[in-house]
């Protein structure tokens, strides 16, 4: 009978997960301009496809490999659609994962994977050629995500090492932030984005609301995404994991609020929203063993961190439409390191470990990301033309307009 | 225990079916034109209340009749909500349906009733009278769905044939799609949508953020559509339900961006999106019964009938603004015939039952659907007026405006 | 293994409710204009985060205080993060509420407790300070909410008295509604709502398609609030509560929908989604005690109070722009009198009970909401510049456009 709930429990955080694509892909379109919203939408749409295709066909053997080569390589069969063989040797077996199904754990896997591909959608939003993302991602998503995953959730040399990693503040939303950061830096500035003169020109984002419905719908999926990875329905992890996440989101959102009010005396809504997120994504790492008063302090950390960070990336002249390598690296990083300074594992040696953790994902993320993209560089291109990129990547790409009616809008197309 | 268990889930399908109808809303008002959306969300808000105190009053007796009169008419009573009378004969008993309760399995299925009508809005939207929509919504729903759905789901003859429909490919999508065809033939196109010379212009719809949005809700709610479809909580049959109607999406998706980008040398958004919607109606009439790899080809062959079905549609002249036809129809017949090919009750013998049970639904639906709105064609009128069709439904019908400021809108009403 | 599926439901209910804000925030969002846009969602956003955090402060401790002093005054201790103290106590035993645990019971009534001070939002939309509003619902949420929820659902005088509120008609929503209703005698109208005739102006929202997807949320979110108010799994209590919810909400939808369409000749979407929610706040008191038939019938009334709340709060001058005090207070008081009146209780005692819980509260609320917007009134000021209220709460208060690319919109801002 626990099976059952179990079960349930795990059905449900996968659906709430899954929703957090619809959270990204309105977050994205809402902080970006109007002209390019279908090219983002579009990158969204074709994320959670591709990832849950590639994540049967190659991912989920490749991250739960059941052993490795050199405690490294994980060693696993690639079939055509992996998931059969597994099925054949029981996976319907009930006691699987004390009670979730193999089919309940391939996908709720699979929507974690398709995640970290988002989170770079948004910070090369307006610029990339499709078909650079579109290659960039599956190559991502069917190799490095899985094989980072694999190291610690796989049972890997970092797991061995102790490193902790509750729902993904590294192995999920570093590991998008740092292939955000490395693409941000090849792809350069959208157009206007700094002046001649080296100043910086914030380029607002065109829908607010749908912005602000994605944060909340993010949060939302937040619910299943740590409540999830409890891997199971205990009450007690399930809820303190609801608890902590829901009060270090709330923090964050306050201290991101109160320090831009301050810092620019503004009421700024994007920090605020983006706070949320950022206090989300801190306590991803340590979900379950902080108490509530370690949760607002790693939120309220985060919030910080949130202002900072935006700050910086401005100032080293990188241009982050959505925040995302501030939102999901620096407070991926900084979650990932909580876990050594508050909560029930906290101390030096674990302290250590998480830094240890941090700097090999990061490297693994960055090199990975870098010759990916570099190669794509050199060959397909990265960046849309000039005259595209000016005149939106709607109309280039798609051939299509998100809002054919509304004002300055060309004239519908005929057939 | 397991009763509780069975019953929670039950229920959290029950709202996730519900809040396919914002998806509906969302994906019907993005892919039209402004001057309609009002229209469109009134019929949409109005089919779910009407839809579930219908079936509350009819619907639910009628459906589930216990027996048939020669096989094929249910014997029923119709009280005053009918509700009544199990309750006082023990439908709180918590053995009824194993475990998940009688309340339970009326609002289920209460919520399937109304996504009937629902897809017949997107499909008329834009040029069909109001009150015309909501007489015809309203005899369908008490009567048509009801009926159609009795013949397999409530015990009746094609139940006894072994015709199999899971959750609803023939019983639910193509319901409203045969309705949708006809409802489109007799109203005709919309002002401007075929030339004098035939050509076919694209309307294109006001608002892709929002219909995209739907489609997200909708593959949502299908994770209830079709886990709650299992009628229980049971592990092994849910979950692998919910991977099967994931990746046929998944498929679905792909495959219809892939071809429209081959055909027509331009990423389609709108393809995409209905690729995915086509996946998930077809994976729909044997989601239980598919492993991985059939799910995933089901979904690939839909996407192929979506891009082939649009086309289709548009070259005999008729004008479905959201192609509603194309997914509920077309793909829920190649859904429901799936199950005759693929899965575990692949065979010959199968698919012709399967065919048949199309063929007798069609045939009901479509002489039922004739007639209800032929009635009303010659009595009440079907269509709007010229000028008001011009000028658009939201302000002849509804005196009202959705975006009464941005580009080109009237002044604020004085009341 | 029945304390599992209690905390799961209930986990799920807390999800729900925490998504209501979405539907608080895309309703009130939808009904105003773009000027106020960011504006408005600020405030959503704030009043989640701020609730949440006041509840684990402060709220939590004070509604739930174990004893009274003279019955009527909480004898709680107000620690910092007074979570801490219970959890030393055992609250991670699992018996603790029949299986939910106590971080569960703490989220779930935090987000409760955070939807009071929502529905204010609304109805002093588009002229009330930001400042004003943030210091308002600290107090309101910290000290009256929890006080006033004390006193039935904490055990105190109301409790013993035999007043029943389910899920919060008067303790959740009216306590909102009476608030809003002094907010906005004491805000006054926006300007140009009424002319110098006497006249009044409707002044449409700018974004409809929001609005109604707002509506649909919190109709999801109130599968939650209700379905959770059950406080256990018991199949029997939730599964009757949702349906008695949707019912009254659909009746609620159809009865204001008619109504409104016989008075005003035209098919008034804004009436049909405020008589949804009517339906909603009136079923709320009692859920849990009423029949399908009973639940119609509530729902129908509240329909019409709606549509005649709506009249009568423009009669008397005064300015609810999204019609919160006939949504949340005129239906929450009706729901809580039905009580008396329908299902399981209904009888002459129970209906002068229900009453007094109605006075009771409404005395208190009304007094609080007072002093407190009295003294902000006095010191910091209440409402915006008349020149920012033409311009716009956005420009002013967040030096940010909502839509900064659709029509007649400011140049981006320079950084």
């Amino acid at each position: 009978m626990e099976l059952l709930t179990n079960n349930v429990w795990m059905m449900v955080c996968t659906a709430l997960v899954f929703f957090m694509h619809l959270g990204f892909s309105l977050l994205e379109v809402g902080l970006t301009r109007q002209k390019n919203a279908i090219n983002i939408l579009f990158k969204n749409v074709f994320i959670i496809c591709t990832g849950l295709l590639l994540y049967c066909l190659i991912g989920f053997n490749l991250m739960y490999p059941g052993s490795f080569i050199m405690g490294i390589i994980p060693d696993y069969f690639v079939g055509l659609f992996g998931l059969h063989a597994p099925v054949a040797d029981g996976a319907l077996d009930l006691t699987y994962n004390e009670g979730y199904t193999y089919w309940t754990d391939f996908l709720f896997q699979g929507m974690f994977a398709a995640t970290a591909a988002t989170i770079v959608s948004g910070a090369v939003a307006e610029r990339i050629k499709l078909s650079a993302f579109m290659l960039f991602s599956i190559i991502y998503l069917a190799f490095v995500y899985p094989i980072a995953g694999s190291w610690k959730w796989g049972g890997g040399f970092l797991d061995e090492l102790g490193f902790y990693d509750f729902a993904g503040s590294t192995l999920v939303h570093s590991v998008g932030g740092w292939a955000a950061l490395v693409a941000i830096s090849l792809l350069g500035a959208r157009i206007g984005k700094f002046g001649e003169d080296g100043s910086s020109h914030a380029i607002p984002g065109h829908n607010v609301p749908l912005a602000t419905a994605g944060v909340f719908i993010l949060w939302l999926g937040w619910f299943g995404f740590n409540g999830g990875s409890v891997l199971s329905a205990d009450p007690s992890a399930t809820s303190l994991t609801l608890v902590t996440t829901c009060l270090a989101a709330a923090a964050g959102g306050i201290s991101a609020f109160l320090v831009s009010t301050i810092w620019y005396k503004n009421y700024d809504l994007t920090m605020f929203l983006n706070g949320i997120l950022g206090g989300l994504v801190g306590i991803t790492a340590g979900a379950d063993l902080m108490s509530p008063t370690d949760a607002v302090l790693i939120g309220l950390i985060a919030g910080i961190l949130i202002v900072a960070g935006v700050a910086l990336i401005d100032k080293v002249r990188l241009d982050d439409p959505v925040g995302a390598v501030a939102v999901h690296l620096i407070c991926g990083v900084w979650g990932t390191l909580a876990v050594g300074v508050f909560g029930s594992l906290a101390g030096f040696d674990q302290f250590l470990n998480q830094l240890i953790g941090v700097a090999v994902i990061g490297a693994f993320c960055c090199i990975s990301a870098f010759v990916i993209l570099f190669a794509i560089k050199r060959s397909l291109g990265l960046r849309m033309e000039t005259h595209e990129e000016t005149e939106g990547l709607d109309i280039h790409e798609h051939g299509m307009d998100a809002y054919a009616e509304f004002a300055g809008k060309a004239e519908p197309v005929k057939q």
